[in-house]
């Protein structure tokens, strides 16, 4: 269960599983996970969420699922964490705990699942995200961060980090030796790049923007980048690839990128164009290929990718803001003005309400 | 390699592991088997290619690529046949025999790959079907028939069964207890029916025509069955399926169908749709689903499904037709009226050119 608040001393009466609060009075329910937040990313969702470009926005809206922090207090049922513990919460913070999904350990498939922020929980209140000081949430829904991962550069692993990592694991898109091609270098194509490399694989960043080239290959060691207006690089790369993360939301042609998979190959979507997508059943057929989509991951498979990260030294690229930064850092988040996360530092700039 | 006539003495002088013939003087290439064709399946690919349909048609064109029959003579270096053995030869009479595709047992994929008809060979020749009294195929791509599969019966599994087993196999789409939809109860659909009921699967035929409910459940076995243009039927089934095989060539609409799989679920299209196929980011993206397309199979994967066909009694429900019903036939299967497919009794109808 979760409830984050900024400014606001509402709900104070609810059950104590469900209580959380900023600097107002709080008690954690037994299975709870009392957090204080230190970072939370700002992940272009938050920025969709706020304008409401998806038509579903509760405002008001207090966005944030990239949240890291440390823990205050846990609840007398609580196992796996102590107070003192470096901790994260991602897009998910509660969900039915009981169906198959859940039981497979895939709660980002529930169709009770919560979301961090602007969604409403089972008890019918809305739950707002981490652009706040603290935040209580059942333990399942809560992700241990290893000694070795900072918690600003960690925290946008809780979104863009599962994002591109649960799929590449789904689909054997994790072996090393074999030949990914990741479709735009931002929040969660940058990501995407140092997984591949982290897995042994070969990698190719494909971007409209030639300028991209250079921080693909020196900055995070990418081995080939292609201009995707270029035809004869995009030609050049047919029939080499096992598989490509795709994470532009821009409604672009899907027949180039599919051309350029190997037999079997696989074209995962994580990025969310708003047309549908047009796909030549030709193209599908020959080389008996795969277009799938996939959407963040279970909160087994984000534990495990914050570990594989701290294992192999994958962090996002951010750049650390206060809390009175953050609207002009959705203006250039708008503009993609930024390399490649911000992330606020909350625990030293977020004024209490109080 | 592969050369079938019906009526010319064309290529009398090739090189001998190139040359066959029907009446004519023939010789085997030391890795070729020579077959007696028995039966031809007539495949509604053979309807497009006569027609022109696909725009490749190569006059004088000779369908067929669901043959079975029984061996003649073999090369000097073939270990796998001998002559008597019962055998079949599907889509495939060629490739390259050296690429990682064909390496790995997907001749299918290989880039030389060459259909069994309508198609230019190695050597520049155009390949000629089944519809002729005999084949001349290199051992590779001839497949044994167990005792246990009938000719006529078995001779359509050849296109149809494998296009159908190939990617119920390669997504998992064989495994007791899951769900599978098959969309479409024609010439594959039920095959696709009748191989997920061997595998223990439980079947929900999907069809537009409600006449089929009968048949679909009492003649194949499936456990259910949805016209697809009943929005209650359909969306009652939200969410049931572990993966669908859908044999429909019309332009349906995706979102329906997709909406019915699980999580993780598998649209597998076998049929080839003229137009693109329009699938929202959103109905891929929730539930991480997969759509895929599936071109027939490799010769391990044939001869696997003859095998495995064989051994659960699954075989094509089938019409045998006389050589000079063909015409008939194409004109029937034009308009559907043909449970499930034609076979051509060459054997005994098919009169010798010369």
């Amino acid at each position: 269960m979760c409830k984050q608040l900024m400014n606001s001393s509402e709900n104070e009466d609810s059950l104590p599983a469900r209580r959380c609060a900023s600097a107002i009075s709080m008690s954690t329910g037994d299975d709870d996970v009392a957090i204080k937040i230190l970072y939370c990313g700002i992940c272009h969702s938050d920025l969709h969420s706020i304008k409401n470009e998806w038509h579903n926005a509760m405002y008001p809206v207090v966005p944030g699922h990239e949240i890291a922090g440390v823990v205050t207090e846990v609840g007398k049922n609580v196992t796996k964490f102590k107070a003192g513990d470096r901790v994260g919460v991602g897009c998910i913070v509660n969900s039915c705990q009981s169906c198959d999904s859940c039981n497979e350990g895939f709660e980002n498939h529930c169709r009770g699942m919560i979301f961090t922020y602007n969604s409403v929980d089972l008890d019918g209140t809305v739950t707002y995200g981490g652009y706040s000081s603290n935040v209580v949430v059942h333990e399942r829904f809560v992700v241990r961060f290893p000694d070795a991962m900072p918690l600003d550069q960690g925290a946008p692993l809780l979104c863009a980090g599962i994002t591109v990592y649960s799929p590449m694991k789904h689909h054997g898109l994790n072996v090393p030796g074999k030949h990914v091609g990741v479709v735009g270098l931002g929040g969660l194509g940058h990501v995407a790049v140092k997984f591949a490399k982290a897995f042994g694989m070969k990698v190719t960043v494909i971007s409209s923007s030639p300028a991209k080239k250079q921080e693909a290959l020196e900055r995070h060691g990418a081995d080939a980048f292609i201009v995707s207006r270029n035809d004869d690089e995009m030609k050049a790369a047919a029939g080499t690839m096992d598989g490509i993360i795709n994470t532009v939301s821009a409604n672009i042609p899907m027949a180039p990128y599919m051309s350029m998979l190997k037999p079997y190959g696989k074209m995962i979507m994580v990025g969310l164009p708003d047309k549908p997508l047009e796909i030549p059943p030709f193209d599908l057929m020959t080389g008996s290929k795969t277009l799938a989509g996939s959407c963040i991951g279970g909160m087994r498979d984000t534990q495990e990718m914050i570990d594989v990260a701290a294992k192999h030294g994958v962090t996002a690229d951010i750049e650390v803001v206060g809390a009175d930064y953050v609207n002009t850092a959705m203006e250039r988040l708008a503009k993609a003005d930024v390399r490649y996360r911000f992330v606020i530092d909350i625990g030293n700039t977020l004024k209490s309400s109080d």
